[in-house]
């Protein structure tokens, strides 16, 4: 058997798990029910891109001693008996008339008794993947057990990111600053928006993405206004400011930071919004380091950008998310860790309400950050114009 | 103010919401709440890869009568501005002490009054995009409101696809068909499996793909055992199967058909299970027309495949989403519709427990059906072994 690609070792799997058990323990819970791909694959290793498909529900269940038990879809036994779990307990889905409760009830009851204590992610970022009938059904079906939320302990433990992770993550980075660094092959004055997006996607796979999960981006003159859009077949011409921002994947992990270029030489003011933007990253890096709160980077890079905020945030934990834990923005007070990887994400406004965004990615260290995507060059590079 | 990209004329939406709305009527639903990027984009032509992010929530309210409303972070403001929604209530998101709940159940109240009837869809496939304690939260804020089922009224709904739907997904199937044609400049022995699914990737965005959403696939020796891993580093090597299945994007839409190939020459096995594959898809073909059931293709298929089936279904739904919609099993008797796009996917047991499974994508229309995939060679494609 060969292990899943991109897991980890079971040791790790198997600290992971204790760590969880421990939290699980302070909160009087039997177990933990998961149903996220993200949640999954941290717990277990299982990475695939099935998740695409909406049908099939997916079930992990950590109880609170003991190893994970699975409650999946057949289709993916093969795949999940690659990874460290070994009790796999599969139905033939799709099943419209039981698509895995029965068997999921059972098992939960099996696990933790009438009377247990089922923890499920219910707060920020989360949601239950799984139909709510089902959910309605789970709940009719084990209805001595009370089901409650997990007070974040895995949206809280999934923040602190180990080595191997990192490496996962940086190995990201590199091969989407790889990709940067050849936009210059692909954007000119004349080439359409929509053309730059799937050429740079191309560089991403060439340069070693997995796949390119995440792409946003825009051009328009000195600035945009619209960081979310797809991108539309206008051409690229003199004076617009190009940012592709993406997050790829490497073995299951995001990048997630963008570029700036300047197409043909850049006016003064977007020069100086570009250099107000490297700035604002290194001040937000200074003010990176643990016992310092998601609050004061924020701060850290407002005092530099200035001018009102209406964007909500500078920046956000990344890992098997694009965007995942703690947000740079004044109420969020989460404090920082090693181990914490961020994206900072300084915003700009421009006259005439456009804005310029800049962004890259950091982990926290004892007694500071560390760069995990190369950084930026100092100047706004110049594309042919 | 331009259109968002991959949008459909007013009319089209308008018409969309009649039919909602018709359903809602008969059901006395006061309004529906859509929270997943595949409803909204059906109703708006909200289109954006920024769903990638699980921070923020988003909702689309469909009243009885009237117009849509959306209730969205201001980051989406600029883009749904563009799509034919003109009442858009934003907030300042991430907000960690009232993520739009407060807004939502506002407006909700506004639109349906105490005692409104609120219907959400909960059904097969479904699931809601908003954490569990926030959905708890809406129900607290409007006691008097009811929060039910909607009966499937969108599922069924966005089975039936338009001329234009159909139009999108099959130029989607003539990008796939493109990249699957050119496999011979990637794929031969001694490529390891995770570089051809980089490049194939590379070819789907070359021949026009919006994006790559879904890659699976496989390759051993005369067939496979598994469809859903990601790829490993395996080198291919002469006598193996390769199987390659995307799922790529064109404005919004889907196509999801897989090629297999031979590398070096076929074994007699591999060659007579390819052939079977290919008749059975024409089986399926043949059987499917306005009248016959989901079930009737699966029958059809299965009587030229044979053997015991573990795999679940023959084939699906596609559309805004990978899979959607009916199932091609013995226990789904969905009635077919013209506007129906299936994707056909025999699956064939082999000596050894491997499976070879074929795919390809067809729309019913009056009186029998169309290939949108153009069909695969009627003899397995060999590839340099």
């Amino acid at each position: 058997m060969t292990p899943a690609p991109g897991s980890f070792t079971v040791e790790e799997y198997a600290a992971r798990l204790a760590r969880a058990q421990a939290g699980m323990a302070k909160r009087n819970l039997s177990l933990l029910l998961l149903t996220t791909p993200a949640d999954i694959a941290y717990f277990t290793g299982f990475l695939t891109r099935f998740w695409e498909s909406p049908t099939r529900p997916w079930y992990l269940i950590l109880p609170a001693a003991g190893c994970p038990v699975a409650v999946i879809p057949a289709i993916g036994q093969a795949l999940m008996a690659r990874t460290w779990v070994d009790d796999i307990r599969c139905w033939q889905a799709p099943d419209l008339a039981d698509e895995g409760i029965t068997l999921l009830a059972d098992t939960l009851l099996e696990i933790a008794g009438n009377g247990g204590k089922t923890g499920v992610p219910m707060g920020h970022e989360s949601h239950l993947r799984m139909p709510l009938d089902d959910w309605q059904r789970l709940k009719r079906a084990a209805p001595e057990m009370s089901f409650v939320s997990d007070d974040s302990i895995v949206a809280r433990q999934r923040m602190i990111k180990s080595p191997s992770e990192i490496a996962h993550i940086r190995a990201a980075c590199n091969i989407a600053a790889g990709a940067f660094a050849r936009v210059p092959e692909i954007a000119r004055a004349g080439v359409p928006l929509d053309q730059v997006f799937r050429r740079f996607q191309m560089l991403c796979l060439e340069e070693g993405a997995d796949w390119v999960a995440y792409l946003a981006g825009a051009a328009a003159q000195g600035g945009y206004g619209d960081v979310i859009s797809p991108a539309d077949p206008r051409e690229l011409k003199h004076g617009d400011v190009l940012m592709l921002d993406t997050g790829l994947v490497n073995q299951g992990y995001f990048c997630d930071f963008d570029r700036n270029y300047s197409v043909g030489p850049p006016s003064d003011t977007t020069a100086s919004a570009y250099q107000a933007l490297i700035n604002a990253a290194e001040a937000g890096f200074h003010a990176a380091r643990p016992g310092a709160t998601a609050a004061d980077l924020f701060h850290a890079m407002r005092d530099v950008v200035g001018g009102p905020l209406d964007g909500g945030r500078f920046g956000h934990g990344i890992g098997l998310q694009l965007t995942e834990g703690c947000s740079l923005m004044p109420h969020d007070q989460t404090v920082l860790a090693a181990g914490m990887v961020l994206a900072l994400e300084p915003v700009i406004s421009l006259p005439g309400g456009q804005i310029m965004v800049h962004e890259e990615n950091i982990v926290i260290a004892d007694g500071g950050a560390h760069w995990l995507s190369p950084r930026a060059p100092r100047t706004i590079p110049v594309l042919e114009g």
